[in-house]
């Protein structure tokens, strides 16, 4: 199998294809839109996970988990979010199947086996979730409620791709009470700015906070923050959403409590979630024409050592050095593989590596046991250098930290360099078509207009972004008067 | 809310059920036969799923993820795995709800959206793991294949409980490909053992290793280990299944590798389980009247503190002593909390922590701060003592260390004085009515004696242990010769 990649020049949307399954990080099932997380790419989540886990509970949130289905009529009790999904559910409708008498050996759904009421499989839980909340919240001494959830959700997407919309895919889903509007709102930024973080200390992904417009926000939200990320082909992708649900589903739901006066309030609700999207945004961020690039944060592997021999004799004493120091690099809390297959050539091990981006890699022959040293590539700029084996340990932690850094800084010069400020509606299709990126534009702030300029360009106002400038000028389209810019772009 | 049990002498479901409910562990959901996990019970599951992942990746497994979904065409390919579970399948039909035209702001199924293929949730994913494997799999290189999976699944069933059965469940399911059968089977034991530690260390539930026969066995089995714990009322109950799967699922689904040789071979398999099921196994091991009684290794919180005081100035002092202590058990890894809470009295908290199982109280007012001692409750023995402030942080290691030698001790004495050589019928009656626990007894190996017993006295055969000794006998109710022992049990 060629494991040569198209470029990104020549077919960005190809190019993400191939890297996908070729860097053995998903693929396609017999289910369609559905995809399997091969055990390369479910590591990388998995490190995902616990760093957000781990920031989930530092902010005091419980991790549970509710039911995969959602009776139809809790479904349609918020109208807006059930309006927002009707149309990309699955929907169980049977519980039984039985001998097919048509068929010797084969199944069909047993007709009487047919539920008195639907269920749907959860797109997102906010239902479930707030008839369960009936029951747990009476006073404001049960205020805040703040629970995560780890789960799959399915949306019947039509045209999918592989991590960036698929029709199951993971996530985590933020479900939190509030006694007030203000502490509901200052959850949900709290929560996009927890996103923000992971996102660029951790992912090495800058990122722009932002509010959507309503016509893009969240079904059944008030407001919704988002984090939009720059790909290099010039597109945006929403990285992470946190809404502010008001008491939209506390009244579709009957979720109120005592207050501290006595009274009786409807509870406020945020919700927030990240998914397996995000492996879409680390791949589209950092990768190039050889594959794969990681954060070493992010890396199952940060190091890889691939000894060079002829011979029984040389590998057992690559082997002897190698031991000391995979030991060494384990106790600085780095994660190293030494690959001494003797099934593969060094230039294959390479090739793999390469491609799955693992950060560092350590070649050692009989010439550096000679001379005491190693050579060290480094994946983000395939630079190589021979080092003492004496300072590898330091030299391979301070390589790990730049690499760490130099990618967000390189991301984010990207992305700077991307957000372009147009004053009319032909320079806005210019950059539009010509470079790309985020185009900083006046609006007047109305459905129509935003409505009018997807048609005519497909860009739409990824975010209006958090503390924006006031700056008064005209709508790009419509020459109405705008108090401030908006950030257009395409999108995934 | 009355937070006082039923008694296990009363009613022995009645307290498991109330148990569950009032130590904040689950409840029933709107969606029948599902549970909603709630935040205090899914950390608790999450502290084994971290234990489980350790193991399997100690002992070489990676973790990867599969569709929710298996067409109805892959799930009916390996015979005996379809039949065993099409009873009890949830299925997806349709892909999109719309407006009710009879009924304003209601949806229904949307008709023109019904699939061409019917969508079984998966009940468990032999079928859509081996239909993948097919393309992972070509040669004796690329095994063993070594995968588990954290996922949900779904099985129909028709009288549920809290964390026993439920319609949907956690679990995490094993699925591994070998060259030889030899390995293969290595793999089922090995895993079935990883299973016993865990279950005996880690949870203090000692269990009995075994065989299941072959009508007791899962579905596509050639072989099934298990691990069977006893519980309180004497009734079995199965904590975990591994499965040796010959070349069943291999031969479904056409999965062939180039051995050595060069020639061409079926794969063969194992799968195995664990599940929240073993909640209901922890909860009915160790608990008492009084609540919930958790190892410490399992405990959210291995200690809670609460102070004791009148006014603001007493709670302050006993804070700063608190902090000192808060800071040197956790620098131990002692999980632990500090309630002072002021909207609760002592009385309260301590009703909360007995019934939700924390390990050690400890209370801490002005005499104690005078005197320069803690008094420390014990949950497993509800003892009390009054020690040294200094000598704290060794005393609360050494009682939580004791602690969970002592739980494991008393079950397993318990599980031991519940194993009864019977001779005849009669005796196996008498002691399954009386003492209940597990009956050893001689059995001609018959299907047909296994049904009877089942249909006459609800015992079923729950494994022919592992290492069993070799005893001529006759079968306790046949009279048919018979060459073992084998362990009957009433079961949940």
């Amino acid at each position: 199998m060629s494991k040569k990649l198209t470029s990104r020049a020549e077919d960005y949307s190809k190019w993400y294809n191939e890297l996908v399954v070729k860097a053995d990080l998903a693929e396609n099932s017999a289910v369609r839109g559905c995809m399997v997380i091969k055990p390369y790419g479910y590591a990388i989540w998995e490190k995902m996970q616990a760093e957000l886990d781990k920031m989930f509970k530092e902010t005091g949130h419980q991790n549970a988990y509710f039911p995969l289905f959602v009776p139809k009529s809790l479904f349609e009790a918020e109208e807006k979010n059930a309006e927002g999904f009707a149309k990309e559910c699955a929907i169980v409708t049977h519980y039984r199947l039985q001998t097919d008498p048509d068929r010797p050996g084969k199944l069909r759904v047993d007709p009487d086996a047919k539920l008195e009421e639907e269920l749907i499989v959860r797109p997102t839980s906010e239902a479930i979730i707030w008839n369960t909340y009936r029951g747990w919240i009476q006073s404001y001494r049960d205020l805040p409620l703040l629970i995560n959830q780890w789960a799959n959700v399915v949306r019947w997407e039509m045209r999918t791709r592989l991590f960036l919309r698929t029709a199951e895919f993971l996530w985590q889903e933020g479900h939190t009470a509030h006694a007030t509007k203000a502490e509901a709102i200052a959850e949900a930024e709290l929560m996009n700015n927890v996103y923000a973080t992971f996102a660029e200390n951790f992912m090495a992904i800058p990122v722009i906070q932002g509010l959507k417009t309503e016509s893009e926000r969240f079904a059944g939200a008030d407001e919704t923050y988002c984090i939009e990320a720059l790909m290099q082909d010039g597109k945006a992708l929403q990285a992470g959403t946190s809404h502010f649900l008001g008491q939209n589903f506390a009244k579709a739901f009957d979720v109120k409590f005592a207050n501290k006066e006595g009274g009786q309030d409807y509870v406020w609700a945020t919700s927030w979630g990240v998914s397996t999207r995000l492996m879409g945004a680390l791949i589209m961020t950092h990768s190039d024409d050889n594959g794969l690039v990681l954060p070493p944060t992010l890396a199952p592997n940060q190091v890889v050592i691939v000894p060079i021999y002829k011979g029984e004799e040389e590998l057992h004493a690559i082997d002897d050095v190698v031991s000391g120091i995979l030991k060494d690099l384990r106790s600085k809390n780095i994660s190293v593989k030494y690959d001494n297959r003797d099934t593969q050539r060094p230039g294959a091990k390479f090739a793999q590596y390469e491609l799955q981006g693992v950060p560092l890699r350590i070649a050692i022959g009989p010439k550096d046991l000679a001379n005491g040293t190693v050579e060290i590539a480094r994946r983000d700029t395939l630079t190589k250098e021979v080092v003492p084996m004496d300072t590898l340990i330091d030299v391979v932690g301070n390589l790990l930290g730049d690499m760490q850094k130099s990618l967000f800084k390189k991301a984010l010069d990207f992305r700077d360099s991307h957000i372009t400020e147009v004053e009319n509606f032909e320079e806005f299709k210019s950059v539009l078509e010509n470079k790309g990126g985020f185009i900083s534009a006046h609006w007047d702030g109305t459905k129509e207009t935003e409505e009018k300029i997807k048609e005519l360009t497909k860009a739409t106002i990824r975010c209006i972004p958090l503390n924006n400038n006031e700056e008064a000028g005209v709508c790009v389209y419509s020459g109405k008067p705008s108090k401030e810019r908006v950030l257009f772009a395409k999108a995934y």
